[in-house]
Parts: C-alpha cells; structure tokens; sequence
C-alpha cells in the first residue's frame, strides 16, 4: 500500500499541485498590476459572470514600440532606416549633399533630422521603397539576424519585455486575439513578430505605404512605391482598428500619448474593458521617460489614465525581469 | 452474447461507418471539381507530404458578390443603397432634381446609372456616410433582416451558394482561415459574413471609405466620411491582401475578372496553390453570364483559367444544390 502511494498518487498529486501553482505571469512581481490583469481576465471568461465576453470577441490591441519592445535611444525601425542608408549610398551618389542623407553619413543626426517630419519621411521614402515586399522582407530579416542595439549590444530582438510577451500568451490561452496596433511599419514588424511575440502577419495593424500590382517577366509582383499610405498613430489607431479587426477591442495596451486615442476608444465601449499604459520608470535596467521625452512622450495619457482609472504599470516596481536575458543572468 | 452485439457493437459500428461516409461537400455532385478540392485539401495538410502547408499558411481568400451569393440582377449592396435613398428623401428635399437621386426616385434606373462610375459613388456617399460606424452597422442588419430579393423574395442572405458555404467550413476543418477579398464595402459585409459564413469581421478585406475620429459628449466616435478610402477590385485585391493579411494565399475562389489579379497573385506563389472560379451556367436555379456581363463579367478570367489550369465550376453540372433552399423545396 505504502509502495503505490509512492509509486502513483504521490507523483499525482505533485503535478496537481504544479498545475495549480503555476504562475501565468511569472516576470509580473506581485501587485496590483498583476493582480488587475488577472482578475480581468477571470471575469470576462467565466461563463457565469455578469461581464462574460464570448470568445470571438476577445480582442486585444497592442502598441509595439515601447510597449512591446524597447523604443530607446530611437525606435529600432530607425536603425534600420539608417543602416539602409549606409549600405544604398554607392548607389547614391546625390546624397553626399542631398538631405537628411548627407548630415546621416556624416553621422551627424541632429541637423538630419532638423528637416522633422520632412526628414524622416524622405529617409522612410528612400530606404522602405521601390522594391518588391518580398525583398523588403528578406532585407529586415537579415538585418535583424545580424544588427545589434547601440547599448545592449545584443540583437534588437532581444529587446522585446518578457512581461508582455508572458501577457500576450495569458490572454491568447485564455480565447483572446492579440492584435498589434503601431504606428510602425506594418512590414517591418511582419518580419519578426509571429517569432517574437506569438502574432500573425494577418493580426498585425501599422503605417502603410502604397504598393502596385505589377505583372512582370518572372511573375506577379507587389511593388512598395515612396509614398504614404496611411500613419497609424494617435486618431489613426481607432480607425485602423475599425478598418482592419472591425470590432472594438475589449483591453488595449499602450506606453504613450500615441495610443491614447486607441485606449479612449476602447474602454468606452459597453462591459468590462481594460486599458494599460506601460509607465517608463526603469533607468536601471530599461529608460525613465515620460511627460518630457521627444519619443514615445507620455503626457496627456498619464493624466487621463489617472482621470479614469486605467491601469499604469511602473516598469521598475511592477516587473521582475524585463527583459528574457535579465532573467538569465541571474 | 447476441445482445451484447447488438447493444453496443452495432451501434458503434454504425458511428464509424457514418464517420467514415461523411461527405464533407453535400451540395457538390460527384466530378471534377469536388474530386481536385478534396485532393488540393489532401496534400497540403498531410505532414508526410512533399507539397506540405504548416496551418499558419493555410490562407484562403474569397471573393464575394457572385462566388459565395448572388450578384444578380444587381449586387446586394446597390439594392441597399436604393432603399436608402427612398428611406432619406424627404430628408433630402434636394433630391427631385438632382441626378442620380431623382430618377433613382422615379424608378428610372437606366437613367440613374447613365452617369456611370460618379453617379454610383454619388449614391453610395450619400447612403453610407456621415454617420458613425455603429449606427451604420444597425441599419444594414435592420434593412438586411426584412428586405427581400426581387426574384425569389426571400432574405438576401438567403442567396447565399450552398456548396460554397460547405467549403468554407471544409477548409476551416482543415485548418485553413478563410478570408473575404471583395470589391463590396467592408462594413456593409461585416454586418452578415459572420453568421452567414462564419467569418469573423476582422477576416473580411473589402472597399472602404475614410473614416474620423471624434470625441463627442457621448463618448468616442468614428464617423464615416463620404470620400473613398480604396476600391478593392482587380489589381487592387492583392495590394489589399499584402496590406491586411500580409501572406500571399495558397487559395484563392472568385467568378469575374475583377478576381484575375488575385488568382494570379495567389497561383504563382511556390508550392501546390488552388485556383477556382465559379462559372454562373445556370439560367434555371441562379443566372447564367459571362464574357458579355455588365455584372460580374468573366472574360479574359475564363481565358486564363484555361491556359492555366485553373478549376472552372460548373454551376449547372457541378452543384447539386445552389442554395439551401433548393435543398428544403425537393
């Protein structure tokens, strides 16, 4: 008797009790943060709450660029832009005194980027356009596989929060669509997102330039052509949310007044509705930013998240690890 | 013994047998294009095959005005917009004598549409905006709930095709998604295609027009906009596939050449790909058009269908009922 007890119900109740403790949320430190999130996610899925949400419509929106990854000392699509314009300029003779080209290969960012807007946009023009998507992916793939952040030293990849990717998983195991909603480039993030974050190309919502059909020698081919399509910030998240998903997410993550359009969007709809903001407060192991920050500035969202009681979560108190390599280290 | 046989072997048998005789495509008589459905649908998801598709790649797209129901006499979503005028006029005083309006009014199609192109956008602008999304989506399920169709008076969502509603599900069941592609406005599809073919509404790509965001005092809103966003039609329907799916299908169902540049897109990618287009032939149970079609015109598609290879259904031959209603009235 003594030897099945050993033998079967011991091990039986070892992984009944592991079951049990496993923490869905284990970079999370226990707070109210952790606590909120869970308890959301209790009440919309159990069938007998007041506040159940059918599966189908559990949609999830995310932002990516500090909310999902690191966005510091400049978005990665950037360093992208800008090795683009190191590898292309044999090709571009006119840029040795063309700008934003010209102060960017003498490494000088500040008068590239005083053009602003204009700048950045001749940049994304250049070194996102006139080729076909299937090479632009290729390109972002092997640049990803080889380029390294200017601090971290490691590949921007690595970059992403263990926290929130823990998050998305939570909620995907628990019948959600976890959609990203960025104002990045939909292609760049389609390089790297399935892999990174569990997240389809077809759930992947960003700023798009127009593209051609063009039937050539070896085939049909999509053609990325310089020019905007749609900006997929601020006012532009609720509409592409309704253009691309066509419902109103029931919980919507973001790190900046960016999303604050799509946060507002989301939690006034009818039910149960969650809104977080990621809160920059980690100099240590990640940047401390907000109201005063050029990238990424959190301002008018900090107040209406206090207004309205969304969840901010202090990246400092709230996360054990935030990256997975703070974890290994150990 | 012979009870025992007879209580519980023989109705496990006959669970089997029915598992074993269950005819995915009911509505699809026995012939060619059931037979490549089947075998298409066979080698792509058996694992140990060489033209293997892992699930995340099994994208299906779908045209819909005259590949998944009715097109005829004229497009669902025109008959909508007729009712609409007829329901806003004497909000629009205006109407008696400007064009289209006042011939729609009088009943003179012919005249109405002698404007072409801009008398049908100057129609839909008026009937599909300056009202917010959700308002939007009430009238069109309202209309759609007691509207009749001209020629079988019954729900247009009646007309939805049998056989092609099973092959949905069939390649759902398989593990594909199944997306609409269609030059119809997205919203006005959004408002059906889940309940008629279980497609949810982040899954249907179709035209769309600009939207807004606005803070009004009862909360968020979206506005629609009367100005054309984009026409999913023809070359556009890649462009829309690469911009909201972000995978080139491996499957690709339409029935006019407004389709061609999407079953191009889809046939030349690498591997085992399925092109398929629906051939109205049947004048008795639906419509028979083609090459000479104002509506839905199958032309230099049915030419390329052949030199390509391409399955070319047969209506007449190939379905053996068109809709569910054929199938309750034998």
């Amino acid at each position: 008797m003594r030897s099945l007890l050993l033998k079967v119900l011991l091990p039986l109740l070892l992984v009944a009790n592991a079951a049990f403790a496993a923490d869905p949320l284990p970079s999370w430190n226990e707070g109210p943060a952790k606590q909120e999130i869970i308890s959301f996610v209790e009440k919309v899925t159990k069938e007998s709450s007041p506040v159940f949400v059918p599966p189908a419509e559990r949609i999830a929106t995310f932002d990516n660029d500090g909310t999902l990854w690191s966005e510091q000392p400049l978005p990665v699509q950037l360093y992208f832009a800008l090795d683009r314009v190191k590898a292309l300029a044999p090709q571009h003779p006119e840029w040795k005194t063309k700008e934003p080209f010209a102060s960017l290969l003498k490494g000088d960012m500040k008068t590239a980027f005083a053009g602003g807007d204009h700048a950045l946009l001749e940049l994304m023009m250049a070194t996102h356009a006139g080729m076909t998507t299937t090479a632009f992916e290729r390109i972002v793939k092997d640049w990803l596989a080889t380029a390294q952040h200017p601090k971290f030293k490691r590949p921007y990849t690595d970059l992403a929060y263990q926290p929130m990717i823990e998050l998305l998983a939570f909620l995907r195991a628990n019948g959600f669509k976890t959609f990203i909603v960025s104002g990045g480039g939909v292609e760049f993030m389609r390089a790297f997102a399935e892999q990174v974050y569990g997240i389809p190309p077809e759930q992947i919502v960003g700023s798009t330039g127009k593209q051609k059909f063009e039937l050539r020698d070896g085939g049909p081919a999509l053609v990325k052509l310089p020019a905007v399509d749609f900006i997929d910030d601020k006012e532009g998240k609720p509409v592409s949310i309704q253009k691309f998903i066509g419902r109103r997410p029931i919980a919507a993550f973001g790190n900046s007044d960016g999303d604050l359009e799509m946060l507002q969007w989301t939690c006034s709809g009818t039910g149960l509705r969650f809104c977080l903001y990621v809160h920059h407060t980690d100099a240590e192991r990640e940047w401390a930013y907000d109201r005063q920050s050029h990238i990424g500035r959190l301002d008018k969202g900090l107040d209406e998240a206090q207004a309205k009681n969304w969840m901010v979560v202090d990246m400092k108190q709230d996360w054990k690890n935030v990256f997975a390599f703070d974890e290994v280290s150990k």
